[in-house]
């Protein structure tokens, strides 16, 4: 599901919505560590001392799965501490924390269930009340999350929180068609997933590039839709299990009528065209689609959905629907026909027939509807979901009519946009935030979205980790939980703690690095750090429309652009003390100080590389950049040259300075050079008209 | 096993060879990443590329397990490139690699079969012929390492080894006792012991400190034994089949008569003072030993004999027999009375009694033992195995009576010695040095060791790598190889390497350091990175005999001591770089500069890391180290100041650096400052008598 068209207007509305967050970002630090920062917080006295001594004790309510989230919760406490802790429950009346529950929550996890939990700590221990087993869970990691080392050891602050979601469907997209995602690295990321309090984790698990869902009834799906990449039952099983287990529903999608060339390899009978069909390798939408006029169709999705709804539990079932660009139904002459028969005077008018018949034998087998915008049409059951790509105004427009609706527009991460402007977006925002109170209920949440055309097991993480950390506050957290300096304190420490959770965001990033750089000395490694630092890869859908390659599944993703993470922390940091610096017109001589020895850094960093470019091709890509970091770093020094004698920058020099600037600005290698717009902001203080040199 | 009294005479030989080794030393930079180095090697022209096209073939003689370790291969060459590469088994007339093995090897592997292998690599596709199996892997890693990113991609230079190994027993032992090794750790470390050619690992599997093995038959030796860590059959089995895919032989060890309170948890009756007993959790060398006057204590190890000679297919079986301190049977006047009646004068002789009955076991079972020192007495069957952790005189004085042996002496990883001093230590050197050729040849390799008092899940692999790879290079390379700049230039190209077989010794290193930071700014993080980049462990056994707390098992092992790598690669490099300087007469303005700002940033790093040790208990207790950093980096500059000016330093002078000098470089925290020794040589340099200021 791609942003194609409608990501323009959404910059625009992004940038608005985050200068008005900017205004009111508070300076305090944050004092804890918890994201999503609860509903409430009450800050206590003293600390609770984490030692070998420590226990926790589950009373009331009791389940084996209370009891493997305690044994997970003791060895994420040891992990992350590096204290021996005993892992036999303790006795209710001596433990650290208890943990008390009510009642069971249901078997299978649905929806809008109570997710609230209150969390006590003072010196002498903590208590978790939690209604049902979600809540302790969800509290559990609160817990983990404030206990740090302190001056006294570990030790966990005393607060009280009382908690609960602003929102009940607060998911994670993983994309397992366009690249698999190995078993692992589902889990790692159902772990993190658990960390930060989301609940529904969206298996996009077929798609043009794969067909990864074993199917008994109608096996030629996977066998040759897949390429062998495939899970099986039993694994699909072990997922919901392991989701479970964390609180996490599994809801899969089955994309269908487009997005679906993997279908008709083993079965081109109830495609548009005749086949024979290919798994897709390349980047971009397909024509293939399902034959809507066809019954044999209908046949085989009513086989298919009998299995599949059996096989995932849960009571939603996504059927995708989106991006069907009509081609194949245009080519197709019995479908001409049936058009003019039904009278139907658009292919979108088509795919409501489809999507009606699908979505009837959704509700046959006992589960109601998800699907992308497109199959939000007059006339569908009220039952749905509508998966919102499109945006707000869709999802609003939706809720009036009463349906119910999630957001993942503002939320694809495979976008490689920064934690600040996904978290701007709110899922009751824009038109949605004019809708009643009741209306507003209808708006059940959204879904970060991992679409893999550039991921594989080597760096999901660190596409998806720490930014969906931050789309998981945006949905679980009060509404005026927006202060992105709070945001971005608590995301770095986030983004730690879920390595321990055995995410690989941060140190596969260094050893996809290492391996570019090959053979090389310490200090040639250190100038690549140095210059990846800053880097960023391309935004938006620019890699997959300017790579000379479109063949996403046989790319090689080694190369810089996809071991550096979407968002530099160097460079936001240094837009940071620009920005306060030339605000403060400039007087600041410690921190004039700071930015000369970092823009010097970023100014010799090049000749360091150099060595290494001749000995890495994949080092050589990026050289551009590097010497674009040597320009933009010596117009810096400038400036700040200029600001500290008081002599402006001349008209010339700025243009020549905005010049460099602006062709340092340009993606080279897929890559872009994020501090040079930040020290455009230093030439502009640096001018005439500029509040630096003046004074 | 520890080297209590023999290490000290040892640290004098040590050093006598290194010094030896330094003057040999010559300058070249390695062109070949492979270590160990081949016993051939002549470069080719050109390179072949690797890339997606790449395929393996295997051709003569074929196994699974050759097929397994093609697909092995192709997943390493994957990981360490990032390209795509087809698993399919390529047609040998396409592949552009060709493996041809004539036979196979022995069903369970032997001491002594043919490792030899020749790698043939051109620009148009490389060759890999081996008389069998064992050859084939270690050709196959050669492979692995000779590819690497060049300035045309990923490739392989051309080059002609013709290898094969100079010791037939390249072990590794790794502690299962005083810390339980979880099977994860045991696989990766077998990796990369296949990585560098090593096959024997030695499991050191019960001690005083716990039985890990399960026993079918004495089932109270693991069940009450252990503490609930120990080994199914099943997963030793599974350990083995694993090794065995690697060419790597598992020899088991239970230790006996003493080191063996585990053993007597649950069979008392086989001790030789009464109970109860309990597993221990101490360092050091315990009373406890196995009663050798009763026949109950046969009868018990025939029976577990027979069991665990069964369960360990290799053909050695080790009975330990070290350290026992006699105290147990001093104490029972039984056994007082047993030893008048056979007119045995000391425990010794009353232990080559119990250990000539417990080498008959073995050889009814068909195997032969393996024993450290002690069990090298009079009268002992020729076929039995002399481990030696006393030293090279031992292993030379078994060899003239016709015993075979192997060295440990010298190779205690756990003493946190550097890869060179290590890499010094030569099976045959000192007295083995003047043994016949035949009788060499009884010489039949070594282990290194990793006693496991204060390693764990955690840093074990930080222990072990990369300097046991320095080690396998002096068990498999010819014995002149003993340039030391170009091992370390090798070793740490491996130490990458490693970490992509899957070994965490580099990345869990850091993120314990960010564990102990905990919420850190980043440039707290570095500041303390800054500094544990130049700390090490104490050496030898100062920490077991100068920490207050003695429970090893129960300690937790979270401090910077436990996170710093055996031996710092920066202090290794500044070291190299100021003995150059000052032997050059100082007159190199570059290197002073380069000097100079090094010591600067030393200086700075204390201010930095305040604020965190404030915040973090864990820093805290470096601050001291800290303090010494910032001391002796002052010291350096006032020295590098004299020089530059030419005004010697006046004996007072001298004398007050070198008492700081000295005071900073005392153990604190379990650390050594290792710049502090350096930085005298520059106070040498800057004195009168120095070379430097008299310029």
């Amino acid at each position: 599901m791609r942003l194609r068209t409608a990501w323009k207007s959404l910059v625009l509305l992004m940038l608005a919505g985050l200068a008005g967050a900017k205004n009111v970002e508070s300076q305090t630090a944050p004092t804890l560590n918890l994201m999503p920062w609860p509903a409430s917080v009450q800050a206590g006295n003293g600390a609770l001392k984490i030692d070998a001594s420590f226990g926790v004790a589950f009373a009331g309510y009791k389940e084996a799965r209370l009891d493997r989230a305690g044994q997970r919760f003791l060895l994420q406490l040891e992990r992350q501490t590096g204290l021996l802790i005993s892992n036999k429950p303790a006795d209710p009346a001596k433990a650290t924390l208890v943990v008390h529950t009510d009642h069971a929550s249901k078997e299978v996890q649905e929806l809008g269930e109570d997710e609230s939990y209150t969390l006590e700590v003072t010196p002498q221990g903590a208590k978790l009340n939690a209604a049902n087993p979600l809540g302790a869970l969800r509290g559990l990691q609160s817990f983990l999350q404030l206990v740090d080392v302190s001056a006294d050891g570990f030790a966990a602050p005393a607060v009280t929180i009382k908690d609960q979601p602003r929102f009940g469907w607060r998911g994670l997209l993983i994309d397992s068609s366009r690249h698999f995602t190995p078993m692992e690295v589902l889990k790692r990321n159902l772990d993190g997933m658990e960390a930060v309090k989301m609940n529904v984790f969206h298996w996009h698990i077929s798609d043009n590039q794969g067909f990864r869902a074993e199917s008994k009834k109608l096996p030629k799906l996977h066998t040759l839709g897949s390429g062998g990449a495939y899970y099986t039952q039993e694994e699909i099983r072990d997922v919901i299990s392991y989701a479970r287990d964390r609180g996490i529903r599994v809801v899969a999608e089955f994309d269908m009528p487009g997005h679906s060339s993997s279908w008709f390899v083993g079965y081109p009978e109830i495609a548009s065209t005749p086949g024979p069909f290919k798994i897709e390798d390349e980047w971009g939408v397909m024509d293939p689609a399902m034959d809507p006029t066809n019954e044999k169709t209908y046949k085989f999705l009513d086989t298919f959905l009998k299995e599949m709804t059996k096989l995932f539990p849960d009571h939603y079932f996504h059927i995708g629907g989106d991006e069907v660009n009509g081609k194949a139904w245009d080519a197709n002459s019995k479908i001409q026909e049936f058009k003019k028969a039904h009278n139907y005077k658009s292919n979108d008018e088509l795919q409501t027939y489809f999507s009606q018949r699908v979505q009837k034998l959704v509700n046959k087998y006992g589960k109601a509807a998800v699907g992308w915008d497109e199959i939000f049409v007059p006339g569908a059951p009220k039952d749905i979901v509508i998966h919102s790509w499109r945006g707000p105004k869709a999802l609003a427009e939706a809720a009036k009519q009463g349906y119910q609706g999630i957001l993942s527009n503002g939320y694809y991460i495979d976008l490689m946009w920064s934690a600040a402007r996904h978290y701007a977006v709110d899922p009751l925002s824009g038109e949605a935030a004019n809708l009643t109170p009741e209306q507003q209920k209808l708006v059940l949440g959204g879904e970060a979205t991992m679409w893999s055309e550039y991921v594989n097991w080597e760096n999901i993480d660190n596409r998806i980790w720490p930014r969906t950390a931050a789309i998981a506050e945006r949905y679980w957290s009060p509404q005026a939980v927006t202060d992105v300096n709070s945001m971005y304190a608590r995301l770095d420490l986030v983004s730690q703690r879920l390595e321990w959770v055995g995410l690989t965001h941060r140190s596969q990033a260094r050893k996809m690095l290492q391996r570019i750089a090959g053979p090389a000395a310490p200090e040639e490694l250190a100038a690549l750090r140095t210059l990846a630092d800053v880097l960023e890869p391309v935004k938006d859908y620019t890699r997959g429309e300017t790579t000379s390659y479109t063949a996403i599944t046989t790319t090689p993703l080694n190369h810089v652009v996809d071991a550096v993470p979407p968002e530099s922390d160097v460079a936001r940091r240094f837009d940071d003390k620009v920005s306060a610096f030339v605000s403060g017109s400039c007087r600041d001589a410690n921190a004039a100080a700071q930015l000369r020895a970092q823009l010097m850094k970023w100014r010799d960093n090049d000749a360091k590389l150099q060595s290494l470019a001749q000995k890495s091709s994949l080092v050589k890509e990026v050289q551009p950049s590097s010497q674009d970091l040597n320009a933009v770093a010596v117009i810096g020094l400038n400036a700040l040259d200029a600001i500290a004698k008081g002599t402006p920058l001349n008209d010339d020099a700025k243009a020549q300075a905005s010049a460099t600037i602006a062709a340092a600005s340009k993606g080279k290698a897929q890559l872009l050079l994020i501090p040079a717009g930040t020290i455009q902001k230093l030439i502009d203080a640096a001018t005439n008209s500029g509040a630096c040199t003046a004074k």
